[in-house]
């Protein structure tokens, strides 16, 4: 087990955010404190997704013919669909799959749905759980059975250009909500070999642990006709003929919650933004014999003026040394600890531990300010996490002339390779076969360069690395 | 069909609150009108819960050795439970379950997470999908094969009196929401012979649809330490002895949302609680040739208003005929309608159409009022159809004196029957069997009386009715 995934799975045990002791390989349980990352991580999303999206929700099961309907699809699950056979002791007529991704649960019903061309676009997301029977060695969060947390959205247009559009407008809700978590990512376009079963072209976001391995966080598909012909979803133009849609569909999965643990996270345990914090402020009372009521009627009427002012808080007035109280809500993550002792009241001061520099400053109190100064302190501790991800992660990406520097970077410093790429498939294959690891993808357009292996005048650069 | 029965489904279908046309029986399609009552019914569930419980999230998959352990609860479920068996191309080693409640996911880890007495009471809470393969007719939101809300919390406690404080700590929490949403209803005490498979005893909300059939829409689960002794979930007292504990549980369903519909709608369709509408005021401009700017300015800035002051609103200004919004409205239940023309700005006045009484009255305009005046309105919206839906409720509890009476009340006026009842098995199932519906429960403890069908003096007044 690497460094980073020892700790990975150490501090989701000791901060209480998932349990892996589950007795069914790959599916674990969100505890109470997991529970409310993912929470709060969700409310992001919808707020983003539900200014132009409906949320639904649609059956977990798909039956045999559906799912079989659309081949080049089903031929990318069947390897990891879970079957359905049995009802009480009665063998089913039909079998039914566990959804993988829900495309050839939603499209029959989209077939009813669309009539007319003024019914389009329609954009449409649920937040389920979903199957894949995983043969590769399994990890919380980042590759298990019970895909908890899938935020899926489906799109569909009357024209080839609307589907196009929105490819490029998911994409920007993404960035947007991993922008707000301070994730570092790339957008890559999948290489062929690689995208989505059934899409036109595939978009992905990858973002990079510290262990050097990229992690696959967001897709955007652009789906084009494929489905609609297989599940004849067409609409009327206002000419009165018959057409058929164009379609995208774009996905988040638990892995958004493996990278806000993975990327802010230090040898102290969590740190988690304020906007996805259970606690966003931790007040520590600091008690000597003397004054000790003062202290805590103190310390609990600030906790209620913060909670009014819309802070989550908590005020830790257990009777445990206070030293105890640090290492825990350090290594759980929690933004702010305010510690007040009775100096600091009369002198109208707090002692404040930001999580991200773990350093210490002496802070004014005003009663009328309070929050506001709060407020502004966790704004910068969101703005400061950003920072330092996307430093590190900038730091991460080498370019590469020669496919020997490429494999030599990869060994040594692991992290991402951009390169000049002629585009060719086959130059593909023998690049990830020399260096050993993936090609993300193409980042973007360039006729600068030549071809790393073939040498020919190059038409892209695009990203190398070893992936999660 | 019968007519409430057919009202019902075709009220689904027109407001687009569920698709039943998912191509498996009994699993259907929440739409986004549907979602969002649906939202709107668990935010305030999760309002009332989140006070002292905790939500967690658990894997939908039981392994069949963990759901075989407690053979009287498997005993009740084998019946109806689905059973995984492939994975990919791969017979599973161990059949995989999908859950029919949660019990025997929970439990193993209840095991691993009590430890001490301190830990004590822990309370948890999870809102999934269930599965039970019903062979009984299906109806949506009523019984389905996917129950796609279900909420069911789990409770630990060190004594006895623990369990039997957190039962009725729960009957005041369902009780204050089924209030909430004028939802009425009787509790009751299930019969032995009806009781959770598991449970010490069952207590049970049921309310009435206009069928005069009564609904089961809530349990709550004493769980003695039936389950404790099973899975081995022990805590160790103050004096270092390990003791089993105590459980609870109890549960709600997307029946709570078909009491909605069924309960408050009437022969214009829904009419919806404030609480769980979508829109809770539609603005519809009245518009004639002359004046028809400031009036769509008008109306416009006023949703702006009621949007800011956190009324959901909707600004209807399509280019259709005023009498088809009225309609369309109407029927998707929405509470408070106002129709504003050039007249009523010019002398500050609204006409506001309520949902629940159907009666057009003229409202003063003041812009500094009128976010309250509305919600002043809309409060007593919720008050009034409560108060109906209770005066309804009550007309159809009938007392009986003998078994033919209840029989005749029950053909001639359905409802729900009141009785005297010594408390016998005996006694009970052949009651049962003569008037030929359900013995609902203990409705209370009675000694007045003498046994409807024994003659002795009777223990309890219980009830009867035809059930869903």
């Amino acid at each position: 087990m690497s460094e980073f995934s020892e700790w990975f799975h150490n501090i989701l045990e000791e901060a209480e955010i998932i349990d892996t002791r589950y007795p069914i390989k790959g599916m674990h349980v969100w505890q109470p404190q997991g529970f409310k990352i993912r929470k709060y991580a969700l409310k992001l999303l919808r707020e983003l997704l539900d200014e132009d999206h409906e949320e639904v929700l649609f059956p977990l099961l798909i039956p045999e013919d559906e799912l079989a309907k659309e081949a080049i699809h089903v031929k990318g699950f069947e390897e990891e669909v879970y079957w359905v056979t049995h009802g009480g002791l009665n063998q089913l007529n039909k079998k039914l799959a566990l959804r993988p991704t829900s495309e050839t649960a939603m499209y029959p019903m989209f077939n009813l749905w669309v009539r007319s061309h003024s019914d389009l676009p329609m954009k449409f997301y649920q937040i389920v759980n979903t199957f894949r029977y995983e043969t590769k060695h399994t990890r919380p969060l980042i590759r298990v059975r019970e895909i908890t947390t899938f935020k899926e959205a489906h799109t569909i247009h009357s024209d080839s250009k609307g589907a196009q559009k929105q490819v490029e407008r998911a994409i920007e809700i993404y960035s947007n909500f991993f922008d707000q978590l301070g994730i570092p990512y790339v957008v890559t376009r999948r290489p062929d070999w690689d995208k989505f079963p059934g899409a036109d072209y595939t978009m992905a976001f990858d973002t990079l642990l510290p262990d050097g391995k990229t992690l696959q966080i967001g897709t955007v598909h652009n789906l084009g006709q494929t489905f609609a012909h297989t599940f004849d979803i067409t609409y009327e133009t206002p000419e009165g003929e018959h057409e058929h849609v164009y379609q995208t569909c774009y996905g988040l999965s638990d892995r958004m919650i493996a990278s806000i643990i993975g990327i802010h996270g230090d040898s102290s345990g969590l740190s988690l933004p304020p906007s996805v914090a259970p606690y966003q402020v931790v007040i520590v009372p600091v008690l000597f014999k003397k004054g000790a009521k003062e202290v805590l009627d103190f310390c609990s009427q600030l906790k209620d003026k913060l909670e009014k002012g819309g802070i989550r808080v908590h005020h830790d007035d257990r009777d445990i040394r206070a030293g105890k109280k640090y290492y825990e809500w350090e290594m759980r993550g929690v933004p702010l600890r305010l510690e007040i002792g009775p100096r600091d009241i009369e002198n109208n001061k707090m002692v404040a531990l930001r999580r991200d520099t773990l350093e210490k400053e002496t802070l004014d109190y005003s009663e009328e300010t309070v929050i506001n100064d709060l407020n502004n302190i966790l704004a910068e501790i969101t703005k400061n996490l950003k920072i330092n991800a996307w430093n590190k992660f900038q730091d991460n990406i080498r370019p590469a002339n020669t496919l020997e520097e490429a494999r030599d970077i990869l060994t040594n410093d692991k992290g991402i390779i951009s390169f000049s790429w002629c585009g060719d498939e086959s130059c593909g294959k023998e690049i990830e076969e020399f260096v050993r690891v993936d090609i993300l993808g193409v980042f973007e357009e360039s006729t600068d360069g030549t071809c790393i292996k073939c040498g020919a005048p190059s038409k892209t650069i695009a990203l190398l690395a070893k992936t999660y």
